[in-house]
């Protein structure tokens, strides 16, 4: 089964939203089997709205509509859809209800405007918002189902989730089945060249997608077939994946796409031991990573994020003499940051930085130097790396780099 | 003048990589007075890429096309774009120059792969790509432009910013211009009714977007006109800003698109304190926004992350009676955090976080209950929220919540 999706709103084209919707909706429809051919944002036009309506790719089953479905006056996609549909307006009680129970769990009262939300196209098939006052509509015409979702991420996904992808695996005979192998801190082209052998032994089946990102890449190895002949299909993808395995081997930090911080909080479940971190230029970027993971209580203590030389020496007892003879972003004080925190918080890992993040550096150094550091139970690491001048950039492949490391160094 | 944009990429449709790249675009074509009037988002698929070439909007000027330009084999732009023109690939020293260069600065020597990114096609124009190996490609074809861009956001960037951008103000006769007044802690409905009477007297030449993200409305006021009638224009768009400032008062956090950790970064150089944060659930969130922001160190002196109790009692001086007497998720020990890193990071201002984030909660306490607390010169202020059992969302509204407090505290 096929999709599209078009999603409504001048915000987008105008990028002051980014379009994580359609993101969501991919990866959601892709590991139910069905695949999204195209994605198309328009402006909350009219004109737009009905033209890429009618020209919607002939192999398409379902087009997922979202956005335009807001109380104000700049959301048109209901009264176009009712128009294009040939549809008409009713007032629902039972929705009106719904959101005066929605707005009252807020300590609010609706008012004029969210009394509207609660007309309903006669035609369409209602799917319940329980997170908020914009309905999902469904209708179905000349065999393509079209539904219409509210643009706020959390509600959209919450309609999904209940309703939609339940209705779509019903309806299968084909299926897609992707494995992911993510690897830090190898470039696309030298991946590229220890898979050339294997990749060009691949059947039609099945394919490989390089996904990189800054500091990351995916593999991504997609095999497509029909429901009936999934079985030798699995078998043969197990197969490859062994071999892929084979040849990237402890490069692989995952086979899920879970995140490298979800990868360190199960290998310290798994341990019972502790870790504390001390943040200079990351600024908490690496505290909050890691507690971005539920149940990491159990084992993160905390972080003291020493962006002052000041606290550096007086809460991680850093050394002022090493602080003036070697600067604060030097090798030195990533380990004695790194010590402090271990023997502060009483842990049995500790993570520590120190650099420019940029857009400028200081004291002789230039923007992008890094220290990072690891102590562990007997072992410490410590490494600069030149990251460029892009702060945001060199905060977030700094926190790459230190999660990869300590993966290696604990799963040793 | 108005443009579309065509993303290439499998990873987009399956939701792997978010499309972030439409979003600067949009952003930065509107700046210049560009319309997008359309993104599709399509996959690494030939016949996918002439479909949608051949189907562009008639009244497109430029067509900007990222993805697919990289050295692996999953990457097809080039070849099919070369063929959809009637082109050629030649071979190009200077460009295989540029990739040496580029690698041997970071200390790697270009493989097989990375030299056939050296073949160019013959009538395309070439604009270089500072920051990586694919060239940028434009093509003029019945009077409409046609970009080839890489998808690594970092590059499409650069060479958007230095040659795209330039060239587009040079073509210009209309313009489009925005402006933005960013509201915390209002919802979309609340807003709209306060600006109902205003916005029922804006003439057609204006109009009015709201932009709702969780716990944020950001208002735009959008004027289109022609150049020469600008000055007019551009005096009505002040009085119109005028009377919204007048409705929304001190609500109105900023009327820029910065984040609030920008103004809130602003009013403290501005003053000349300092600050320092001691979080629990937030888990170092609140410091990482902050110093997402250049040259906050001047005034922020660090974080204690206490993520544990132990370290709220040790680093924080929390009291270990309260914590028992009253959960480490009460009033009290918000303010104790909130004093206790006061006093030992010797800060002007301070803030604190205590709760659970979800999506499970703790001692009797339902997820997403939240304690924020700021202590300043002579001042102090300790609220309870429900958040809702989402952790990602429960923690930046978190954010937004204290930091748009800060501001109003500060800005008295």
């Amino acid at each position: 089964m096929k999709a599209e999706i078009i999603t409504i709103g001048t915000e987008i084209l105008l990028g002051h939203t980014v379009d994580t919707n359609s993101a969501w909706l991919g990866k959601s429809l892709s590991e139910v089997g069905v695949e999204v051919q195209r994605v198309t944002s328009i402006s909350d036009n009219a004109d737009a709205i009905i033209k890429t309506l009618d020209e919607i790719l002939p192999s398409t089953n379902w087009v997922i509509i979202t956005g335009g479905l807001g109380p104000t006056k700049d959301d048109i996609t209901k009264k176009v859809l009712v128009k294009y549909f040939n549809d008409e307006l009713i007032y629902r009680p039972e929705i009106f209800e719904h959101i005066k129970d929605l707005f009252s769990r807020m300590g609010r009262v609706p008012n004029l405007l969210n009394k509207e939300q609660a007309y309903f196209p006669k035609k369409a098939k209602v799917f319940p918002n329980k997170r908020g006052t914009a309905q999902c509509m469904l209708w179905e015409y000349n065999e393509v189902k079209y539904i219409s979702l509210p643009g706020v991420p959390f509600e959209m996904e919450g309609i999904v989730e209940d309703y939609i992808l339940p209705r779509m695996i019903k309806e299968q005979d084909h299926f897609i089945e992707n494995r992911y192998f993510l690897v830090q801190g190898i470039p696309e082209s030298d991946l590229a060249l220890k898979l050339t052998n294997w990749e060009a032994a691949l059947t039609e089946t099945f394919s490989l997608a390089y996904l990189p990102s800054p500091g990351l890449v995916k593999l991504r190895l997609t095999c497509r077939g029909r429901i009936e002949d999934s079985d030798s299909l699995f078998k043969e993808l197990d197969s490859q994946s062994i071999q892929i395995r084979e040849i990237l081997g402890k490069d692989i930090f995952t086979e899920s796409l879970r995140s490298l911080e979800y990868v360190i909080s199960d290998l310290f479940k798994k341990s019972g031991q502790t870790l504390a971190t001390a943040e200079s230029f990351t600024g908490g970027n690496i505290a909050a990573k890691i507690t971005s993971v539920p149940g990491s209580s159990e084992f993160f203590k905390g972080s003291v994020v020493a962006y002052s030389n000041e606290i550096k020496i007086k809460e991680l007892g850093v050394d002022d003499n090493e602080i003036i003879l070697n600067g604060p972003v030097s090798e030195i004080v990533a380990l004695q940051m790194a010590n402090g925190i271990k023997s502060k918080y009483e842990v049995d890992w500790s993570i520590s930085t120190t650099g420019y993040a940029g857009p400028i550096g200081g004291q002789g150094v230039t923007a992008g130097t890094v220290w990072l550091a690891i102590v562990g139970p007997d072992v410490s690491w410590v490494k600069k790396f030149s990251m460029g001048s892009n702060r945001e950039r060199t905060i977030s492949k700094s926190c790459l780099v230190i999660f990869n490391q300590l993966r290696l160094l604990i799963d040793k």
